[in-house]
């Protein structure tokens, strides 16, 4: 019921590219080694991008945006309406992440995938097949063609930004209840209980996430999805900023534009993307690890390493613009540092 | 025998700033606490800058350089002539300070504190009271003379550095032979064995660091400085270049500059700053967590947190020029987010 494109092969890494960065990191004036995550970095992106310079310098970032039905069942600690006032707050530059995107020259795109916004907002680009998704405690969240729609709004948005040539993509989303929804599809996909990946996402408290995992263990149940296929649990209990994500993830790496995947949401999106089409898998980097509960277990599943740690639980993308500029370090070095012979420096004795 | 400014109180922090800031970052239009470590490294920099703008933008990096007799002991995996040779790629360009340093748009000011350098290198600012230390496995290092006039050299930098009104310092190092130092140094304030805290520097294997452990509890023995006072220890086993980044270190504090500490080197010439000088502690910020053993045992002493942790072991002052950026972030949060109010967000109810 996907679309077909979804399952399409992405391209491989370029093995010659890959093998050339790594005699380069090895003839710059530093101890091998010595610039360790960085080091790797640098060679996995020269070899996603296939080439001998690996760039970081262009990235858009394109922010999803869409609520969620299952906010009913009083699981988020923010009202509903700071879904549509954050668009607005991320159209007129307030938003962490705006902020961030003019630090990093970075274009900042939001499409509203699926927010209750009834007509267009300013400075936001529209692509939904509806407001908001279905309570999920009650029905199924998504029907298969909405589901695909959202799909489509992801590869849209990537067809967009591709225009740009960029180096890399930040996806970021918005929608308040979307840890819920996302915990709910990590669920479903790790075959593992809510208690396990619920967190407290915009600030619910302990007895908070007890009734949010409540109410993901019981829809996990009510449509039978654990451990199902992705189109079936993202139908049953997804969201449709995720939904995009997941699409303009498969659609990035298939145009061999490396992703720089944020937190727990985006993560999760990703690890839909993969089962989806595991060939996804190697364009994915990983930004950060979040605070939220389950972004561990999430990162673990998609087997990537975060570059920090700084118990950050924001979402918008912001995650991975903050850790941007490592990205940009690595190939700045990789690209910029002399070698033991340009240099004239001895080397260690072999 | 330290020149009498070393002990003299540093300012201290800005409270009215700083709980300023703490209710700024309450009203920003994200959830209390979701930007996690920056938004306390936001508010730890606007008490010390005591303004309501912390800022980040004006990072100067000043490596100090010193060469070590303790090398004729083969505790070090490169060959001696090295450091000379390394002060020369900074200079020209091709270092990864260099690099990271353009990067930033940082100036990158590179003092001979004490290496074999005879007369002056182009592009390198010389100020050393001799070339190299004595071998401290059979002397002790350096005369109190000589540690005095690296402090006043650390001094002097950052007194060069302040013409162009910094937001921080960044302070790096280069000498072959210098994580033996570093080591022995650390020891001898911590009162621990070299084994716990003597690691592979650039890149000396198992076998080595087994001797360089050995060589370093040797010469803590002779010279009978195990929790001796800084001073005696920096005379016996010390650096040209560690003393001046310790005089620079308490030099930046007493002036308000805050200082991003880079790896085990420069953490260790800090820790001894802060044995001097205890009220120039809350100036530091910690960069990373390097690779080199002994680095975490140092942050601990410090009692700082660092930002990041990728396994870099290169010193130079790149880690704490790769980790700049994170703190230019929460700079630009701090000081850019609209309010809710300003952005007509509905706050979480109380």
């Amino acid at each position: 019921m996907l679309p077909e494109w979804v399952t399409q092969q992405c391209p491989d890494i370029s093995a010659v590219h890959r093998e050339a960065a790594v005699a380069r990191q090895a003839q710059l004036t530093k101890p091998t080694g010595a610039l360790g995550r960085l080091e790797q970095l640098a060679i996995e992106l020269a070899g996603l991008q296939a080439t001998e310079q690996p760039r970081a310098a262009r990235v858009p970032i394109i922010i999803f945006a869409g609520d969620h039905g299952i906010v009913a069942q009083g699981v988020s600690a923010y009202p509903q309406e700071v879904t549509i006032a954050m668009l607005a707050n991320f159209a007129s530059g307030g938003a962490a992440i705006s902020v961030l995107a003019r630090e990093l020259g970075s274009s900042l795109e939001v499409v509203d995938a699926g927010t209750l916004a009834q007509g267009e907002m300013a400075g936001i680009m529209t692509d939904k097949p509806r407001s908001g998704t279905r309570d999920f405690s009650v029905e199924a969240a998504l029907t298969p063609t909405e589901l695909a729609f959202a799909f489509e709004a992801g590869r849209r948005a990537v067809t967009r930004a591709q225009a740009g040539q960029p180096d890399l993509l930040i996806f970021g989303e918005m929608g308040i209840g979307n840890t819920t929804t996302s915990a709910a599809i990590a669920a479903g996909l790790l075959g593992v209980s809510a208690a396990e990946i619920a967190g407290s996402g915009t600030g619910i408290d302990a007895a908070g996430r007890v009734h949010k995992a409540r109410v993901i263990d019981a829809a996990i149940a009510r449509h039978d999805i654990a451990g199902a296929a992705p189109e079936k649990i993202m139908c049953a209990v997804g969201g449709l900023e995720i939904a995009a994500i997941c699409g303009a993830v498969i659609a990035a790496a298939q145009h061999r534009i490396p992703v720089l995947i944020d937190g727990f949401i985006v993560s999760v999106a990703a690890l839909a993307a993969v089962r989806l089409n595991p060939s996804c898998q190697l364009s994915l980097l990983a930004s950060h690890q979040s605070a939220e509960q389950g972004h561990r277990l999430v990162l673990r599943a998609l087997n990537v390493q975060p570059l920090i740690s700084l118990d950050l639980r924001l979402g918008e993308g912001s995650g991975a613009a903050i850790a941007l500029p490592l990205v940009r370090s690595a190939c700045a070095l990789h690209n910029g540092m002399a070698t033991f012979a340009q240099a004239n420096v001895p080397d260690r004795p072999a």
